[in-house]
Order: C-alpha cells, then sequence, then structure tokens
C-alpha cells in the first residue's frame, strides 16, 4: 500500500527520508568561512510552527542574542509556493522586502527546486540565504556568537561535553525529532510500524535517564534538551493525532511530561511556544493527510503550568 | 471551506446528518407487526466495528438470546459495495448465502441507493430485511423476545422507568454516540467546532451525573449504559484521533473512564470488544479523512483491565 503522496521525500518502501539541508555555509566568529559574526548583519527567518526553526529561538533567547540578529516569522500556514511573510504590513518582510522565503533561495541558487525551510538565515545585505542548516546554526549560535550573548548567558554546548551531548542527540533525532515525521508522512504501514516502534523505544530510554536526573547532560541544561523540548511540547498538540504517535500522550508520560513542564516554565521556552501556530501548520499544510485542514479544538493545554516537581 | 466529501450526508453548512434508517419494521412478541419473535427465524448481521450493532450484540449477550437469534460478523472494512461477508468461507455467509449485505437489501428494495448499515436483521427464509433500525432493533430484543430470555436477565429497559431512560439517552445521541461522527465527519471548521463542545459539554455533565451513581439510572444497569458505553470503548481507540474528538483521552477522564472499565469488566461487554475490527474499520474504510490508511499502533489499551474502584 506505498503511496508517493510526500513526493521526493518518499522512498519506495514508503519511508519519509528528510531532504538534505541545501545551503550549510557557517557563519564563525573569526569570519574566515567568510561570514563574520557581526550584529545587526543576519536575519533569522523561522516559523514558530516548526521544531527545526524553534531550536534557534530559544538559544537565542537564552543566549540574549535577540538585539544582534534580528527575527523575521512567516505565516504558520505554507502554501505551494512555501513560507509566506503575510503576518507583515504588505505581505513583506519589512527588512529583506520580500513576500516568500523561496525569493531569497531563487536569489541564491536560482536553479533551487526543493522544499523551503525554516531556520534560514540570510545576509540583509545581498539578501541570499548563508544557511538552511538547523543543526549547525543553533550550535553556531552557542560557539561562533559567544562576544555577543548576554553577561550571565548558559554554555549550551560546552567544548568539554561535546561528544557526550552529540550522542545523546544522535538517537533522538532519528527517532523522535525526525522520528515523529517518520509515523506521519510513513506511505506504508511497514514504515509506519517501524518509525513507531522507534519512536517509542526512544522515548522509553529517556524516561530511564530523566528518572534520576534533571536535565539530559545532568544537572546542566544543555542544547540537547532544547532538541527533545522542541518535540515534546508538539507531541500532544499535533504529533498524537496528526501524524499518529499515539501509544501514549506525552501527559500519560509521568517522567518526560514532568521534564517537558519544567522546560516549560522556564524563561526561553514557553515563552516562545505558539500553541495556535503550532496546530494550524500542522493541520491546515499537510492536506495529503489530513485533507479536510479542519484543526481539531484539543487537546486542553491548561496543563502545561502545573508544578512539575522537578527543581 | 465546506467540503462534499461525505456526499448525501453533509449538509450546506458542512454538518454531518445521519441518513433515516430505510428498514423500520419491527419483530413483536404477539407476530402483530407480521414479524413475530421466533428462534431460529431471524439472522443479526453485525460488524464489530460498529457502535451501533455493538448494542445488539451485547444485549443478545446479556438476555442470553444466543441461541434463539444467530450472528453474522462482516468484514471490518467496508469497501464501495459496502459491508461483505469476507471472513466466512468462501467469502459468503452461511446462513444467508450472500456475499454483500447489499444483496439483501435489494432483495428488500431494488431501488435501494443508500448506505448499507449495521446492524440489520435479516429474514432467514425469505432473504429480505425485516429492520436496521438499531435504536429500536435492541430495545425490542429486551421487549419482545422476553420468552426467550435467560431466566436472570437483567430487565434493560423496564416499563416504569422508560421516559427517564429515554431522557438520559437522548442527548447521548446528539452529542456523543452520534456527536463524534458529527466531529469526524464535519466538511467545515464551524460544523466542527460546534459538534466538539457539545460532545464534551455532555461528557462533563455525564461526569457529574456518573460521579455519585455507577450506572446512568443510579444501581441498575439499563439501556442507556450500553449505548453509552459502545461510543466510550472507541474513544481513546479511534475517535480521538480519527475524528479529532480531542480534548482529553477517555483514560483522562476520571470518573467517565472508571464507569467504562466498570462495564468493559462485566460479561457482555469487553469480551464483545474487537479492537482490531474497531481500528481497521475506521482507519482503513474512512479515505476521505485518512487518505494513508494507515492504521495507528497506539493506544495501548492495557488499563482497561485495571481495577475501576466503582463497585
Amino acid at each position: 500500500m506505498a503511496t508517493t503522496q510526500f513526493g521526493k521525500e518518499t522512498s519506495e518502501r514508503g519511508e519519509f527520508v528528510r531532504q538534505a539541508n541545501r545551503f550549510t555555509q557557517r557563519i564563525t566568529a573569526d569570519g574566515s568561512s567568510g561570514w563574520r559574526a557581526e550584529p545587526g548583519r543576519y536575519r533569522l527567518v523561522v516559523s514558530l510552527a516548526c521544531p527545526w526553526a524553534h531550536r534557534s529561538i530559544i538559544v537565542r533567547r537564552l543566549l540574549g542574542l535577540e538585539e544582534a540578529i534580528s527575527l523575521a516569522v512567516v505565516d504558520p500556514i505554507r502554501d505551494e509556493k512555501g513560507w509566506r511573510f503575510t503576518l507583515d504590513e504588505g505581505g513583506r518582510d519589512p527588512v529583506l522586502g520580500i513576500e516568500y522565503l523561496s525569493q531569497a533561495y531563487l536569489a541564491t541558487d536560482p536553479e533551487f527546486t526543493g522544499r523551503v525551510t525554516v531556520p534560514s538565515i540570510v545576509d540583509i545585505e545581498s539578501g541570499t540565504v548563508v544557511t538552511n542548516d538547523y543543526p549547525q546554526i543553533s550550535l553556531d549560535l552557542s560557539t561562533q556568537w559567544r562576544e555577543f550573548h548576554r553577561p550571565d548567558a548558559p554554555d549550551l554546548y560546552p567544548a568539554d561535553r561535546r561528544a557526550e551531548i552529540d550522542e545523546v542527540m544522535d538517537p533522538i533525532f532519528r527517532n523522535v525529532n525526525n522520528g515523529v515525521y517518520r509515523c506521519g508522512f510513513a506511505g506504508s504501514q511497514q514504515a509506519y510500524d517501524e518509525a513507531f516502534t522507534a519512536l517509542f523505544g526512544e522515548l522509553d530510554r529517556l524516561t530511564e535517564r530523566l528518572s534520576g536526573q534533571r536535565y539530559l547532560l545532568g544537572d546542566t541544561l544543555t542544547e540537547a534538551d532544547i532538541r527533545l523540548f522542541t518535540t515534546l511540547v508538539r507531541f500532544d498538540a499535533v504529533y498524537h493525532g496528526h501524524f499518529k504517535t499515539n501509544r501514549h500522550k506525552l501527559a500519560e508520560l509521568d517522567v518526560l511530561w514532568a521534564y517537558a513542564r519544567d522546560l516549560y516554565q522556564t524563561p526561553g521556552f514557553g515563552d516562545t511556544v505558539d500553541f495556535d501556530h503550532i496546530k494550524r501548520h500542522y493541520y491546515v499544510t499537510h492536506d495529503a493527510i489530513n485533507p479536510t485542514r479542519i484543526v481539531p479544538l484539543g487537546p486542553d493545554l491548561s496543563g502545561w503550568d502545573r508544578p512539575h516537581g522537578r527543581a
């Protein structure tokens, strides 16, 4: 029963295979990459709905980079021309002067035909895309923009623990962050079953890990927590129903639910969550799995503010 | 954003409007209707997936009518020709000798063009449909087949409480039994929103009612409990995700969840539930709302056997 509804990103076995990130240049502290970290030079384009973009929003906030790097927020609903700046006056980003993020992509690579993604960092002067390489973007905010961090900024990717952090993040990416998409965009029952099993197997391992410590790396908040959070916060709101990740709700997994609430109630996390954008984006944009485009009124989200008891 | 994907059963405002039951003759104890209650004369055709049919399966079992009225079980997946007898040898019901329930409908009314539904009661000798009028079918099993009930059969529709039972069942039908379908088959956001609000408003009222008493009518199990049960037992398995009835899972609504478990653990209830048929029916048959036809692996259903504490 393989289908090809997700086109170029579906394998013959019906598995969702995420496209590679097209633009992978890096912004560096010393400018050796050709792009120097400089306040006011770049625009970070995000969707508040997107878990990949949400990472960079949280990191930017935690590090106090709001003044150094400005933010452009796209409409949560992506149409056939991609992400749009319809939330801005005149439907145009006031800094970049474009209506669609795809315009920046085409200004950078006129041959580009893939899916336009967020986050993207655009060089304001040239209007070209420096990078849409989301895993590197958030790490570089931590390591290459240090000069512009706020005084007490946390070190989210400390040099002496990077190997360990990478090791924790790797299965979280495969089975959880991307795993929920592999469930939702599976083109065959078998591909879905495999993704579902991998997802909940990973959530069970994470439950065990987080039973005895506050954060993934112990007592210290790191990039790994941010990456897990952006999936967990969307879990009950969209993935559980829309992507069929429904063995349990997050709210039924006591340890992970308390862990996620702990983060949610930390400045930089919950205050960057927009459940309205999240729900409308997924349910309206993916009409291949939700042809009616009706957005559920549930779930009741009031539990996010309840005490978590993990401090 | 009204759609007409559910065809003849969608109003202009996008509301799901269930078709009327086509065959409404009654089987009576005295035969005055032309159809006398006689053991071995009729065949009850059901889907184990269908909540309307499930009522009659439970009532038949509680009253001990298994010998008097035989049961035909259709394939949980309904194709364009309707309910099929593919679970039987040769794909044919061994008693009625037909492959599709629609054959009995057409034998009764050659002009019939509606949706073929379960439960249906077929007169075995003529092969014609006596009734598919599900609310009357289960009541008549209680009131017209009394001569053939088992000795200690409960009175599920006692004469002196009928007005009260009817009064309780009426909003349950509108807001819950049919309400979940009005959520899932809504053709507009507004129609969905209204159905969702009515559904959870009713569940809240039922929670209050059932906080102080074991059954809907007090200490005694009645037809009303059976009707509520057949929706509740499907709630987390299908309605919550597939029909977007997702303010909470049943498992999050403590009173209703304990009430439903109490019934589930009563002989005649849980032993007539087939979650495999239920899940495959909804997710595979309704491709207008689940075009991939992928059947979720969740939810974890092990909680149904947990103690309910209501006795």
